[in-house]
C-alpha cells in the first residue's frame, strides 16, 4: 500500500553538545518519508521555496519517494533553528522561519488521492483536516500533533482526531491535550477522542501503544553515540506507518511490529545529523536492528 | 538460597498528591526483605530503636523474614519525611532524622554468615564493606547507592563495588560517579569498576540491565494509580535478588528474569503506602503481573 504523507520539508540548523548542521535538509516530511521508503511506497506533500536544492529532493527520489506533490513556491523554504543540551530530550527553539509554509493550503494530487495509508505529520489541524478530506476512504489514517496546536487550534485538532485511527504523541503533550497527569489515563482520554491505538513516545525511554484492551512497551534502543535527536519522532512515524502499510496487516501483533521498526528508525536518525544516517541505511541494516531489539527485551516465561 | 540484606528500617512519613502515610513502616532493608521472602529466604541486618513496633516486627517475621539480625538499640528508629509531586521521580526529602542508624556497626549473627547471596542497601559503604568482611564468600553480591555517598564517601563506595558482582543504581547517579552522561558508557564504566552487572533504574521508565556484550531493557509496568513510589527501587532489588536466590541460575537469562521479577514488585509497591501493597500480595499474583509483564513486551521476529 502507498502512503501519503502531508508535512513540513525545512532546512534546519541545529546545535547539540556533539556538533552542529547548518542548513541541513529536515522537516516532519522529509524525516517520514526517507524512513517509510525503507517499507513502501511513499508520496510527499509539502511546499518548499524557489531556494530548495536538487540534491535534497534527488535524496528523496533515489529511495523512491514520490515528489509530485512536492511543491516549489515563490518564497524561502520553511527555517527551523534549535539547540540540545546534554539530556537531549527537548530542544530550545532559537528561530522559526515559515516561509512557504506560512501560506500553505494543500492539495492533494489526483494520483496520491487513492492512498491507502495517510500521515498527517505535525501541522495545523485544519490542514490536517483539509488534506483527509481530500483522500478517498484511506484504510489507515495516523496523526502527530505538538503543543503549538493544542494550545492554539484546540477545537480544530479535536475535529482531526476524531477522524485518525492512530495519534503518535510525546508523553507532555499527551498531559496537555487531557489534563491528565497519569499516562495510561491520559492515553485512555485520547482514545475517547476518537483514535483507536494510541501511541505514546517517550524519547530516550520509548514508546508506549494503548490499543483495545493491550498495551504494549517498547524501548528506546541504548546508544553510545546519539549525535542529534532532530526528526526521531517522525522517523518512528515513518517506520511505525510504512510497516503496516507494507503489510497491510493493522491487527494487534502488527502494531507491537510496527512500533518496534518505529523505533529502529528513530534509533538509526538519531546516530548523525540531518537525514545522514538514513541515507546510508540498508534494509538489512534495519533488520539487523529489528533483531537486536527482539533480544533487547527478550526474557523467558516461567513454568 | 538464603539472602542477607543489610539496610535500612524506618518511619516514613510521606505525602504524594494522592494520599499521604504518618510515621509508617519503611526503609531501604524492609522494603527488600518483603519483596524478596516471595521467593526465598531472607535474613534481615539493621537497628531500630526502643519506639518500634511490634506490629511491624510481626509483617516482616509472617513473611518468614529472619529478624535475628534486627536489634533494638537505645534511642529512636530512623525516620525520613518527604514529599512528591506530580511527576512522582524524585522526592523532595524534609527531614532526617537518623536515631539509632547513627551508630550503627552491624555484627552479622553466626547464622547469617553463611549467606548465598548478600544485598547491601543504600547505606554508608564502609558498612557495606564491613558487612561483607564478615561473610563467608557468598556467591552473589548486589548493591545498592546514593548520590549522598558517591559525594561523601567516593573511595570508600569504589571499594566496596571492587567486591560487588551487580550493581543497582538510578540513572541521575550512574551518570554522577561515572561523569559520564550517556547512559550506556556510564554502565561501561562502572563495569570498570568491579560489578559484572549493572542495572540502571529509571523510575517510571523501567530499567536497563549491562553484563558482558549483552544489554536488557525492562520497561516499567504502566500503572493508572501510583500512590507512593517510596520504595519502589528496594523493592525491585528484592524481587531481583530473590529470583536468583531461588533459582541458583545466575545466567544472562535467569538475569532477565530476575529484572522483570523486580520490575513487578516495584510495581506492586508503588500501589499504595508503605508496605501495605506487598502485605496483601500473593505469590499467584506475582506470577500473574509476571506475565502481563511478558505480554507488555512482546512483539514477534519477522520472517
Amino acid at each position: 500500500m502507498a502512503v501519503l504523507v502531508v508535512g513540513s520539508v525545512a532546512f534546519d540548523t541545529v546545535r547539540t553538545p556533539f556538533g552542529a548542521g547548518e542548513e541541513v535538509l529536515g522537516g516532519s516530511a522529509a524525516y517520514f518519508a526517507l524512513a517509510a521508503s525503507f517499507f513502501t511506497e511513499v508520496r510527499l506533500l509539502a511546499a518548499v521555496g524557489e531556494d530548495f536544492r536538487e540534491e535534497d529532493a534527488a535524496l528523496l527520489r533515489e529511495h523512491g519517494v514520490d515528489l509530485r506533490g512536492l511543491t516549489r513556491e515563490p518564497g524561502r523554504t520553511f527555517r527551523w533553528e534549535g539547540e540540545y543540551g546534554y539530556d537531549l530530550n527537548n530542544p530550545r527553539t532559537l528561530r522559526t522561519e515559515l516561509g512557504v509554509f506560512a501560506g500553505f493550503r494543500p492539495r492533494v494530487p489526483e494520483a496520491y488521492r487513492d492512498s491507502e495509508v495517510v500521515f498527517l505529520a505535525n501541522i495545523d489541524p485544519e490542514i490536517q483536516s483539509e488534506v483527509l478530506g481530500q483522500t478517498r476512504s484511506p484504510m489507515l489514517v495516523a496523526c502527530d500533533t505538538m503543543n503549538f496546536w493544542i494550545e492554539r487550534k484546540r477545537d480544530a485538532l479535536i475535529r482531526t482526531l476524531s477522524r485518525v485511527d492512530a495519534l503518535l504523541i510525546n508523553d507532555g503533550e499527551a498531559r496537555q491535550l487531557t489534563a491528565e497527569p497519569n499516562l495510561v489515563r491520559a492515553a485512555h482520554a485520547i482514545r475517547d477522542l476518537g483514535p483507536r491505538t494510541v501511541v505514546i513516545k517517550r524519547g530516550e525511554y520509548g514508546a508506549l501503544m494503548f490499543r483495545d484492551g493491550s498495551v504494549f512497551s517498547a524501548p528506546a534502543y541504548p546508544l553510545e553515540n546519539v549525535l542529534d535527536p532532530t526528526g526521531a519522532g517522525d522517523s518512528f512515524a515513518g517506520g511505525f506507518t510504512g510497516y503496516l502499510a507494507r503489510t497491510r496487516d493493522f491487527s494487534d501483533e502488527a502494531m507491537r511490529r510496527a512500533v518496534s521498526f518505529g523505533s529502529v528508525m528513530a534509533s538509526l536518525n538519531v546516530e548523525d545529523f540531518s537525514l545522514r544516517r538514513l541515507a546510508r541505511t540498508s534494509r538489512r541494516e534495519v533488520e539487523e536492528r529489528y533483531g537486536a531489539f527482539k533480544h533487547l527485551t527478550h526474557f523467558e516465561t516461567i513454568d
